[in-house]
């Protein structure tokens, strides 16, 4: 392998692929990057054998050569220390010339670093993926997807299943699902192809993360194909591939209540700033329990008290008020959650009382509900 | 104590004195802020014994009411929940009012909040200081000086007076010294008090990190009081008390060198940058070992390698080079740490041999002045 490639187009692909490099692992080969040199361009890949991200460098762009590849061949170098050097090099010329056991020269300006490769017949083979369903979605709105339940998986391993979201599409609706048995958060979005349905596909939170970062800011579309246990994410010249988490997700439908017998609706931002400030206080006991009350004035009180500091009290003026009076205890690190991530100014907040789910969602559309469990408490 | 204050000074004034306020004590009075409202203005101070920072909030400045006391007292409040809640008030109008047993009530807007005070006779009375010894210095430059020593304190407490930075006033010439017995770094200034003098000051290397953060942006005097044990800093409204450290610092003037064997003045930036590749690698071998070496064509080479990653080689032209040519390895970490904080586009680096001390110094004046030992290495 010999080639000549423009440094920064070299380091955005090293910043994308990086993203899947194995950190703790016993198997050198999985630390490392995958370089692949052909007529058609340079190719990147690496893989911890959970997720696996591939990227593409064409030898040129519109007027602009990127690559020249004088040799075709293949090579793994360590990523620690590649991935930081890169960046740094004097020269927006990189030369790379692969030679006997994979001994590598990398050439910028007065620079000259060799490495020691490893053998690429050893890296991970992608996956074959058939491409029988796709569906192709705007990159934004899956990072909002994301970003809007992701929130919610569990961190605990013991339930392995809840550590991920759940995705169903089915007639056109695009649905994201999470939980870790105290809150639930779901997004759905109507998507345009109808023929293609799925149900019980369940995708790591943490390779959701991963993904989020790379999905581009500019609106692209971003297709996404799944096969028996894998899920293909296309990003342009980005290939992210990742398995599917086993077991069954439960059935969480029947949960949600369709009926409430206390309702509000509130500005947002508003109770946002008034848990935060009784959060404040409520982190302290280590509990972040607040309460919310009704009051006879037609609004609410959120109150939080701390044995050793003292107490915050805040009134609140809602839009709209409906049913019984209400006086229910939460965790408010969960209520912070979902007011940061619902998009819209004004919310609705549905109640079956004190020991019954709290339902939240934009009061504007039902693109988004989440629940939160109250803290069942005595007074 | 009954008043009311503008959140945003209130905040200002809050963040300054945080920074002395004891985060592991057990004595709780510490860990709180102390407010005294008196008809003159209100006073936040906070003390962790070794550093008491004081900030002075005027009832008014030019057309501007901040406070206003109606009833003078003082209460101490724990620091952590107030500090976080008081940016986070409502209302732009903070009310503060002290009840029985320090019982404090803090509103704004709707925000209604109830604070355990404790009782100010038990805080920390501030050391009274004779003003005999005053220095001022320009905010700036006290900051500068700080940033290109304090780096070089050592953290191993085995040697307290290691971690604090000596300070000497002689004939007009203020010298701030600090080592850690690998690496020295020193800088002098001119100051236009020459009836003042003192020497053998050595002040906690943490504590200059904290005055650094309050010393302001703008352009400001720093007033520095020398007492028996304590050193005062005033900086406007805020004042900033710390204690000595104990101890005679070593006489560090001897293992300076006044000639050289070899002598190079070269590019601070192009070598800042070709020791930051080298130490990459060398980071990778946990010794950060780079070696330096002069080359027959007139410039030098640096380069660092790793027994299982590979090895970094960098060519690097030089304005001048004096004297014999050399061979010599050293810790890249301290050489990259002088490197950032050294202000001149041109270094000038003096070497006595591979065994004895580098000494680095801006070439074109002597404010500066940074040795490092080199690792003593055989091939």
């Amino acid at each position: 392998m010999k080639l000549t490639i423009l440094r920064n187009e070299l380091n955005d692909a090293i910043q994308h692929v990086s993203k899947a490099v194995a950190t703790r692992t016993t198997i050198p080969i999985l630390s490392g990057i995958k370089l692949d040199a052909s007529p058609a361009g340079v190719t990147l890949t690496a893989s911890d054998t959970d997720i696996s991200i591939q990227s593409f460098i064409p030898l040129e762009t519109s007027n602009k050569t990127i690559a020249t590849v004088i040799r075709s061949g293949s090579v793994v170098l360590t990523a620690k220390f590649f991935v930081e050097i890169v960046k740094k090099l004097p020269h927006e010329e990189v030369h790379i010339e692969v030679g006997d056991r994979f001994q590598t020269l990398i050439t910028s300006g007065a620079t000259e670093i060799q490495l020691v490769g490893l053998d690429p017949e050893e890296f991970p083979v992608l996956p074959t993926i058939q491409e029988d369903q796709v569906v192709s979605i705007p990159g934004d709105l899956l990072r909002d997807m994301i970003r809007q339940t992701v929130f919610a998986v569990t961190t605990n391993e013991s339930t392995p299943i809840l550590t991920g979201v759940l995705w169903n599409l089915q007639e056109g609706i695009y649905k994201f699902v999470a939980t870790d048995r105290h809150r639930l958060a779901s997004r759905s979005a109507p998507v345009e192809l109808y023929d293609v349905r799925f149900s019980n596909i369940v995708i790591s939170g943490k390779t959701l993360n991963e993904l989020a970062k790379i999905v581009p800011d500019q609106n692209v579309m971003v297709d996404i194909v799944v096969a028996e246990n894998q899920v293909l994410f296309k990003l342009g010249n980005v290939l992210f591939y990742s398995r599917m988490l086993d077991g069954t997700y439960p059935d969480t439908s029947k949960i949600i209540p369709q009926s409430f017998k206390t309702e509000l609706v509130l500005n947002t931002k508003a109770l946002s700033d008034s848990i935060d400030r009784a959060y404040l206080l409520s982190r302290e006991e280590k509990t972040n329990i607040v309460r919310l009350m009704t009051t006879d004035n037609g609004g609410i009180e959120i109150s939080s008290s701390s044995s050793e500091l003292g107490k915050v009290t805040e009134q609140l003026t809602v839009t709209e008020m409906r049913g019984e009076p209400l006086k229910i205890a939460f965790n408010s690190k969960y209520m912070l959650d979902v007011l940061k991530v619902i998009d819209s100014d004004e919310l609705f907040i549905g109640f079956n009382g004190a020991m019954s789910p709290i339902i939240i969602r934009p009061n504007d559309h039902e693109n988004s509900l989440h629940l939160i469990l109250p803290y069942r408490t005595t007074n």
